[in-house]
């Protein structure tokens, strides 16, 4: 039973197996293999974006950070929510890459933000000029950290108060196939048509060994992230690798397939602990992150029999009154089983 | 026939299948997974340093840069042959990792430095005090970019002069274990006890898919080669398949098989153009690396029949007199075979 | 009347005549001009610190970015009040010299941070280790951007938590020798006595024509202090013009003098405020810095006298309700003259 | 007798005069104020361009590094000569503030660059595409760091090369005036004439107290510059104090006058070291910088009378053989007199 992170699943077997096949023979370095040339179609074909410029990373962070040092100049300031994984959870590697810009932290409920909230942080941003630090892009996560996913039409409001500054948007989309599922959009429409300027487009968290897509639907910085990729030592000799996961991962709807048993996972456990006596939800499980909140005595026997998961904040004591409710994170991945969850929810449940 | 270089490789079958084997199950992410704790107990042994902190990346160029920024000040002068890697080859990871370091270029044949020129530009280095750039660390190669490996003596001699500045020495070791095997130097001879202070370990060049580890022998900069490799997006969080290669790439000596296997196929190389009339060496070959010269003719046929290499310089030209003698870098690797070597070496005798 | 800023003053006479005093005759440049020996001398003896390192820079933002990037490494988070000074005015200056560290913004009242508030920031950071920005120096204000002093002991109390995580302090002093004169305390007292690790000793806003002195109590770092100061472009050739301001400043209590005399008009239009029908305080005036609010009619009065001060916040508007309070930014100088502020009075008061 | 650097000078009387005389009442601060408007447009006059972007600094190092950051990525190369003022004197200070550019070193007489050697050097730069440092500026130095000066026709086949690659073309301006007077060329034939896109125009060493422009002839980049400059620390509250400076050394060809009387003992001096036995040029002497060579007996006595000029190379020994001849470096300022040229040359004379 391991709910800590979708990343501390392995790889689905299909993946595993496309990098197998590519490591028969030689192949052109450094992006120039021919994997990659069908990998960039794929993507194209799924983001609908014939122009789009499509690059592999193998990092969520390095995916984040490259796309918002070629839309924010040193000087600029990211809007973001508090608990983005760019300001919380990179060691700062956004400023590393921009070279020094800042992240304005906005509050919002479930991890997201308000049309309203976005647009008061932007307005009182560089409003004396060359003093202050300037207005720089939006980046948005969907998923959110919370677990909840924005709508197509929730980007769009938030993309317009962005654009109607002048400055981009970033979706970091480390989660974006469970994103996807759960609001039935496609690509297509979950981006550009929302107004996405470039998507952090994760495999990662989603089957893969480790790969993410950037995908730039301004090709005209596409050059520009060929270099910072270089020179921040992200472009892979043996780039064939990267490629072959990619091309596996969007092959016959793979992506979507594990995206959705993870969101259905997800909701089988949400929807165990609201039975749970005392058992309530943190916030809402729009696809395969729970936040919620049990007793105790649940915990303390999840922990006895090894579950693996997050308390919610993470110092929560284990021991002590055993009917206190206690918040913890639980994620579902594409490997998680129906008998995980339940063995789970049986353990927590305290009974 | 493929000798453009030693990453156009696959991996080898046994560390393919140590990434299958480490798929099962879930793992702890970022590092902390227990194959991770065997790789650093066999770098320890191989290299007989038990206190040397040890950590994986993908890229060479995370690796040396990485390294490099925890050994040099933002002001600082890493000295380092003119064609050394990182100078040339990675659009200047080094400059950015470290914050605006510069490169003091040297001269030396072979791509090797030689004491005497080191010691002249690092004298010359900083004697203005705050005005000028200051002194930091060498850089050496090992094997160079010209194919020649430093034997322990001259690594030492090299170091010497580098501490006696009170500046510490990295070792950019891409081909690190050609260069073992060339000079029969055990991993500690080559490094600590020849006064190197940090390693970059190369293992995708030689049969990995894509792994590097940097090993500090002094672990007081553990801790900031941690946030930097983490800030520079370098920190995977399905670590295990980094660690899975260099686990199985050490094992039984697989290692050293597969470098002692593309020296001698770099030396069957060598030794077969210099019985090509004309045929002759522009470097030594003392590892996998071939750079050498014959007929035109020789090029012509090679590349009608679709032999991969690279001009050295780069800017030949294939048309013309077909006797004038034009240089070339071959580069045999793991995967090489002695059928490749000869079929490459008729084509090229132009017979 | 010109309440717009200190830094709209000109400077004393005395300054300005040592200026040029130091104009005869050749000097030696880059700070190693006799009369900078003298003010390295004055200094420690103004600070009880006979060991201080000192330098003169030629403007604030650039002694507060090179002390802060002295303390704090690029992967770590300063921790400073949401109106200072290093977040809002300087365009992110120290995000550049540090190498991207980021600040992590603090409310309280005033402009004050409390010791609990401090605590609960500091603590919340880095705590799960590598993932996160870590920990890095406290930056104080004082006198804080809304006009309030701190005392030496509310200075002890948040660099005593700032110690306690085992970081360093520095204190912004921009207009320090106002908080000084407000609170009674020495320089020592105000500063390393009350655990102060580093401070930007302001004289631009309070009678110079540009000079701020940095004083490193820990002289370790000094060096790399000069080194960034060069880099940073920010060590004069022709250093004499600085170190006469600051020998002129300090000799003969001529900063006190000034700063008294700022801290009394400012007392004088604070107390005549509270004088008018709706006059009131946004802040409690403890030096030169008033922030008040009044009827809009009295701001109508000046505005057509052409008086010089900043709405508060800036985006009030003229035009309305004349008897609507506006809030407002007037700061007193060296050069403010009791006529000044009675006149001023007169205006404002809408009579 | 002063010939060290034309840095140890003190200000010409008219420049201190106008820095008095600015410090009368209030001004608005952070070049806002209405000399700067003056400054402006007598700049512009002076270059003949209209449309340019000006902006004081206070130091050449900020002139040049903030210059540069605005015709420089990161991952750029610099083109400079081996002796640039960038690469040898500022501790970094261009790879500072372009967040890690290089600087590509080239070798030439006196200082100077030749057509054919930039072609080369830029040919070579970026060769091999993202695995390369990209083809960034050349910065010219004019008067170089040999005292020579380029003629405009000079410039101009130079900035030739460097547009045909598509890469603009920044001069080291810190001896403009000198270099102007040396050649009989305007402004603006020295600079966009001759196809240079941005100059740092000294004042410092010239006569003033501490003052440069910067002027951009592509007004495009000059919100850039302004953000650079603010980010750097660079922009004066008190910003009337380089205003004044920087117009009073316009005003009536002041900047011309002392750059006249400097080359003139430069070249008195120049001509009266031919004169004595052994006494020859190591560069022609072309303005104010006199570098030469004469016998060790006359270094002694100037040593012994206190003459103050630096060895070139720095190391010589005053020790030794007194006929052996021992390089100097002699710079005459605005206010070297006849007199100090002729004690000199009798001292080094050494009869």
């Amino acid at each position: 039973m391991y709910f800590a992170s979708d990343n501390s699943s392995g790889a689905h077997p299909k993946i595993m197996e496309a990098v197998q096949k590519a490591n028969a023979d030689y192949a052109m370095p450094y992006g120039s293999d021919p994997i990659m040339d069908e990998v960039r179609q794929q993507i194209r074909d799924v983001f609908e974006a014939p122009e789009a410029a499509v690059y592999l990373v193998a990092t969520g962070s390095a995916a984040n950070a490259l796309a918002l040092a070629c839309m924010c100049q040193p000087w600029q300031t990211i809007f973001a929510h508090r608990e983005a994984h760019i300001e919380v959870d990179e060691c700062g590697a956004p400023m590393f890459y921009t070279g020094g810009a800042k992240i304005e932290l906005i509050d919002g409920d479930d991890a997201k933000l308000s049309p309203a909230a976005l647009h008061a942080a932007i307005e009182k941003t560089g409003q004396l000029g060359v003093h202050n630090p300037q207005r720089g892009p939006l980046s948005l996560t969907n998923l959110t950290e919370a677990g909840a996913a924005y709508t197509p039409a929730e980007v769009r409001a938030l993309a317009d108060v962005a654009h109607s500054f002048g400055v981009g948007v970033h979706m970091d989309g480390a989660r974006f196939t469970n994103a996807l599922v759960a609001t039935g959009a496609s690509a297509a429409e979950m981006t550009w048509k929302a107004g996405v300027d470039a998507v952090s487009f994760g495999g990662t968290k989603n089957g893969c060994l480790g790969v993410e897509a950037v995908i730039l639907f301004d090709p005209k910085v596409a050059w520009e992230f060929e270099l910072r990729r270089k020179r921040g030592g992200h472009l892979f000799s043996k780039h064939r690798y990267l490629s072959a996961q990619m091309n596996a991962y969007l092959k016959d709807d793979l992506w979507l397939e594990m995206a959705r048993h993870a969101n259905a996972m997800g909701k089988r456990l949400s929807d165990g602990i609201l039975q749970i006596e005392g058992g309530e939800l943190l916030h809402p499980t729009d696809a395969n992150q729970v936040f919620a909140r049990w007793p105790r005595k649940g915990h303390q026997k999840a922990h006895a029999a090894g579950a693996a998961y997050y308390f919610w904040p993470f110092d929560h004591d284990l021991a002590g009154d055993p009917d206190a409710l206690l918040g913890a994170r639980a994620v579902a991945s594409w490997s998680t089983t129906e008998r995980d969850v339940d063995t789970f929810l049986e353990l927590i449940s305290g009974g």
